[in-house]
């Protein structure tokens, strides 16, 4: 791919009118960060980077493409706990100290908690200047620089507080995965398996085939899921930039995943792990609810057991209960789930009493 | 006015796409907080009230009139010092902790720190829930409430972080006034007097006839002095959301007032004094350099010093050169400022040597 023109996949993110454009272009290609120069934009043609210190070797090419043009280059750490408003004015602070003007762009470099941190930032400061991602892990490629959500934590939930605020360009460089750890690289690619679940069947056959070889990280299969999982993630997002209904089908496997993350406490478990976990779940209950036929259950399960093993989960109903209680609105005693009649094919259930999730945490498996 | 319908006057003001109207309805009349549940909106019916403990008597019949509908209902202290992210933070984790939704709303009640800040803190939670704000003061009636603007102070500079996120709905009571200091509310005022001045003649005239009686806080002459504002104001802020070229205009008097301000130090000097003084300067630049009637120039200047008297200003250049360049894009040495060929009708002029601004501020007069 390296001399190849890049995939481009336009995402109509639906941001703020006026400041920054609405529409996000992702650029994918490996060595395309080498280039970065022609693909991120800037009105002004000024860059403000913000890169995560442990991406340090994947960004040093984008350094070098955007010599000249960074008025600032910051490194920070990018850890969930660090993931704080404090956090955010911070960077936001730096960057104006340093001349950030309206017409300027931010460029975040990093996993999931730098383009959530530091697109945040560039949503506030000056009430709001474009920006670019450059996600360095799987699950900031998949996911999380995509669709326009930007945001921090609170000491009482995650991403509580932030803004709809689409980066300006995405560029996604397969080649910046080469230092992550694998057990990252793992669990970031469970959100790419979770969105040819829940909406491309020949994305889903495809991964059958080629689990292994993306776990043996192959450029054409890695890259071919990456691809796959952003166009379901932009079609989906492009038709409720507002998270008001059917982006809620990107919540397939959160809605227990999210309460096994927090039981596990801050950190131990990430993110993709936990969702692999309420993905299983989900499937038990799709079964049971939504006629998912058992071979189909059978064979995501199965693509689920490679990415892992997966660190074993809280499965105490008295631990869980609230948790998944917390935040949601329970309609009559329903929680609104994701579930999956077909593969390729979610849909949202509003009316799944808790007690069938505790059931199911009781008995998922990954194998 | 208190058994009449109020005045209403809505403000389009581009805020971001979806989450939130991007249209705001001011209501204008004496006594219409204690009828505010019928004019505040929120689309759950609940709301979480922000309150200025400064504001204490002013808010008393808004409480009552919410009685049964507030899920939070918390007083804080809206100084320009408090006017922090962290503060910020502070009450959106509130909000959230007293169990806000995407489908509730915030009410800030208080002065135009009050309303920045809270209607910041509604911008971030949850990315964005709807707000409604309840000026207390003459600034918050006359323009800080007005316009969709929110944000918070950062050490190096007023205003530097915020988002555009209009509330649903302001209203506006001029018996919240009764117990303003006068200082304040003389202050506040000038940002009135300016709308006047930038674009329309009539009320200017009024203006002229009816000052005394606005500052011995007649009901008819203050209502007709804000209203008339805000539908400045509105027109203005419709035809530029974002900024972008006539919202400009809002600026008379503020190239040099904000200098003026940051030179007398934090809290030292009104906003609205400091903006006096700068449109006194861009008096002097207006009839050097578009034509403005000596005349006409000195009507707004006796105007002003009814308002006044205000404390006398820093006008040392050496002083106010730094603070005038800071911030602004100097092209080839001229800066983009607001200046008055007639009353009623002013325009941009994109270049004004710094070194006029600094001869105007030496030699300026209100009296």
């Amino acid at each position: 791919m390296r001399t190849g023109e890049p995939d481009r996949i336009r995402v109509a993110a639906g941001g703020a009118a006026g400041a920054t454009s609405a529409t996000s272009d992702v650029w994918i290609a490996s060595g395309i960060l080498s280039r970065a120069a022609d693909f991120l934009r800037s009105p002004s043609g000024r860059y403000f980077l913000f890169a995560s210190r442990s991406a340090r070797d994947a960004v040093a090419p984008l350094r070098r493409a955007l010599d000249g043009r960074l008025a600032l280059d910051v490194e920070f750490d990018d850890s969930e706990r660090g993931k704080t408003l404090e956090a955010a004015g911070r960077l936001a602070g730096a960057a104006l100290a340093a001349g950030l003007r309206r017409d300027d762009a931010i460029v975040a470099a990093g996993g999931g908690v730098a383009t959530d941190l530091v697109g945040f930032a560039a949503a506030i400061a000056l009430r709001g200047v474009a920006w670019n991602a450059v996600p360095t892990t799987t699950a900031g490629m998949a996911d999380a620089a995509i669709g326009g959500k930007t945001g921090v934590n609170l000491p009482i939930g995650k991403n509580l507080l932030g803004a709809f605020h689409p980066p300006e360009a995405i560029l996604v460089d397969p080649d910046a995965l080469a230092g992550l750890p694998d057990r990252d690289y793992r669990a970031g690619l469970v959100e790419a398996c979770k969105a040819a679940w829940i909406a491309d069947a020949e994305l889903a056959a495809r991964l059958d085939r080629e689990a292994d070889a993306v776990l043996a990280r192959e450029a054409e299969p890695l890259r071919a899921l990456l691809a796959g999982a952003i166009r379901v993630k932009a079609a989906i997002v492009a038709s409720d930039p507002r998270e008001a209904g059917r982006r809620q089908l990107l919540n397939f496997g959160h809605t227990l995943g999210h309460a096994l993350e927090a039981a596990a406490g801050f950190g131990a478990m990430r993110h993709g792990e936990a969702v692999a976990w309420g993905i299983a779940a989900a499937l038990e209950i799709s079964v049971r609810r939504a006629g998912l036929a058992e071979d189909a259950a059978r064979r995501v399960r199965a693509v689920l057991a490679r990415f892992g093993p997966f660190p074993e989960p809280v499965r105490d109903a008295s631990v869980l209960e609230p948790l998944i209680r917390r935040d949601k609105k329970t309609l009559s005693g329903g929680l609104s789930s994701v579930l999956l009649p077909a593969v390729g094919a979610a849909r949202v259930d509003a009316g799944v009493p808790v007690e069938e999730w505790l059931d199911a945490a009781a008995i998922m498996s990954i194998s």
